[in-house]
């Protein structure tokens, strides 16, 4: 159907297919589609709550089932006292993602998957953590902020709105609630990335949905990964004007240096995402009269591509977003997990199916046979 | 210098060279080598923390280092309060997989490893983790059954003994710790197995040492991988005798069924951990006067080759050794653990020089391109 875009060096096992898949393709390279579906028409004129059912479920829901499905959630919102008690452990200076993944690997205990897996009971784990991750997060930021112990159940009608309501205690506006929809929705899948593929290699194992999940939030906190958008915010954050930040950047790539938010393992000439969330951040700055970011990381985008024919991708103008939204630098990155995790348990899921695990070989370089020594005779 | 074993169908990327490493090589199949050395002699003469040195520093110690060393990760075993706490959090029900992710988990916000990462820093992390995830496995065991808060920190020699100590309460025999010490060093390092793959994969976004940690212990525990000893002993302590358990086996075989503990991703005719193991089992057992567990385990093997040409790997003979020294068969993986996470450090380390980020293609077998239907339009 496409052909497959040619090899990287940096990347190891570029263009080696690892395994089949039915819930997203990358096209030519320029695409990206949900189980048939172009992800720009889902960021435009859908709900992430429609589209986490979509890449678990399948197929577009009805709207029955989507006020079903998006209240199902929003039921799910509440933490387990034992899981309160573990993030009250945990320090104010640790990293957000590793709160998250020691929340997520507590919660293993008290909730764990029931043997035999079934699509069904990974479905169900897959719908509590991304109803939940939030919850985790901004349970543990308030108590190590000032003590105070938050209620993580709300009624706020979607998943983006609920984590921006307990991160600021008040309603979002509509277009912070529709901004959280188009972001989360563009976060939610990309076939074989890294995370991902872990979370396929843990699942094919045999190994449970909650172990998969850990793996894979450990996988997306690395800065050549999700983890990104925190760096994109450090560099765009670093300037007072566009010129400032055209002069200094010019300078640095004239060096050597790499710039992070621009270029990715799969697209060759464009991240099909970007012109979306690009928008969002034009919106949000439009709204907030508050558009020195977005002209920054605009010129940016500008430079790079004069310079190194390089363009952003989905990270870059996320951060942008994220920041206009008030989302502290270092939670970026985990609202990269909630969208994702619809995406890891679909992949979980479509795993156990191929019912394969998966064991690559290496190449050894190391030392030809050698002679056992003696400790009594070494050194 | 060694010709791959050909590609297995059960798994995928079987035979595909994912990388470089120095650290250990199968060889042709029918070997096991790490950092140059032949594992039976290791297994024989070496302790666990000689081999745990080799693995991760690349060279065997000499008296000093050793010393040194041993003393080392004897001085790692306590765990600061807020782990406590945490352990304390998670049920008696819970696996004792979960736990150590989880008990990994909250130690990574308390003991952060420190950026820009360096070998120095990884081995640092792993040498804590070698030393105190048997504490942590052993505190939340005790504190969940009789609400006890054990000391953690011992003077035994050994990684094995501070184990079989916390377990147990009491000082193992000799004889015991000599079965551990075999024991971990030939869970130590296997190349690119799954768990350890998923080790690199999340080092090489750029992630730290106990995400990657963290990640391979919940793809460790899939029955496919690692959890394959507990499910070995599940299947030798169903039988009251070794002819019991060969008609029982025999009609299994017959019906298709498959027996965990036999065959392995990499090797062709024998895994040659098998032997050691074996002659570890055998010993714990006569000195104990108590056969039946090795002789329906012996007898297995006899029947396996027989019936199907499968040969026992490391699973089998590990589930009848900690069997005979009183670790409860779901602690059989967690022992697997530590004595991994040798490997998988090495392999964090070694993949972070490699610089690359893993990232395979996909085989996109899913619904053509498909043309967004409105909510209302829908169902």
């Amino acid at each position: 159907m496409t052909q497959a875009p040619p090899p990287k060096k940096s990347v190891a096992l570029s263009g080696v297919v690892a395994g089949n898949t039915a819930i997203s393709t990358v096209g030519s390279g320029d695409d990206l589609r949900y189980r048939g579906y172009d992800v720009r028409d889902l960021a435009e004129h859908a709900t992430f709550e429609e589209v986490a059912y979509l890449v678990l479920y399948g197929a577009l829901p009805t709207k029955a089932q989507l006020t079903a499905y998006t209240e199902r959630l929003a039921s799910l919102r509440g933490l387990p006292a034992p899981v309160l008690r573990v993030l009250e452990q945990l320090p104010a200076t640790a990293h957000p993602m590793d709160v998250m993944h020691a929340g997520v690997a507590a919660l293993a205990t008290l909730e764990q998957e029931k043997s035999p897996y079934t699509p069904e009971g990974a479905r169900a784990i897959a719908d509590r953590l991304i109803a939940c991750t939030g919850s985790m997060l901004l349970y543990w930021y308030h108590f190590t902020r000032d003590g105070s112990r938050i209620d993580t159940v709300t009624d706020d009608p979607s998943v983006g709105e609920h984590f921006l309501h307990l991160l600021h205690g008040k309603k979002p506006s509509a277009e912070w609630a529709a901004a959280m929809h188009a972001s989360l929705i563009l976060y939610a899948e990309h076939e074989f990335n890294a995370s991902t593929f872990t979370a396929r290699i843990i699942a094919g194992t045999g190994s449970d949905m909650h172990s998969a999940i850990g793996g894979a939030i450990g996988a997306l906190k690395g800065p050549k990964h999700g983890g990104a958008n925190e760096v994109a915010f450090e560099v765009q954050s670093r300037y007072e004007s566009a010129d400032q930040a055209e002069r200094d950047i010019r300078e640095r790539v004239s060096k050597g240096e790499i710039v992070i938010g621009f270029g990715h393992p799969v697209y060759r000439t464009v991240d099909p995402r970007n012109v979306l969330i690009k928008q969002v951040g034009r919106r949000l700055g439009e709204a907030q009269h508050d558009m020195k970011l977005w002209t920054i990381a605009d010129r940016l985008e500008t430079v790079m591509m004069e310079t190194k024919k390089m363009f952003p991708n989905l990270d870059w103008f996320s951060a942008v977003s994220y920041s206009l939204m008030g989302v502290p630098t270092n939670m970026f990155t985990p609202l990269f997990v909630i969208a994702r995790i619809t995406g890891w348990a679909a992949h979980v899921i479509e795993q156990r199916q191929q019912g394969t695990i998966i064991r690559p070989g290496a190449n050894y370089i190391g030392p030809d046979a050698l002679a056992f020594v003696p400790i009594a005779s070494r050194g």
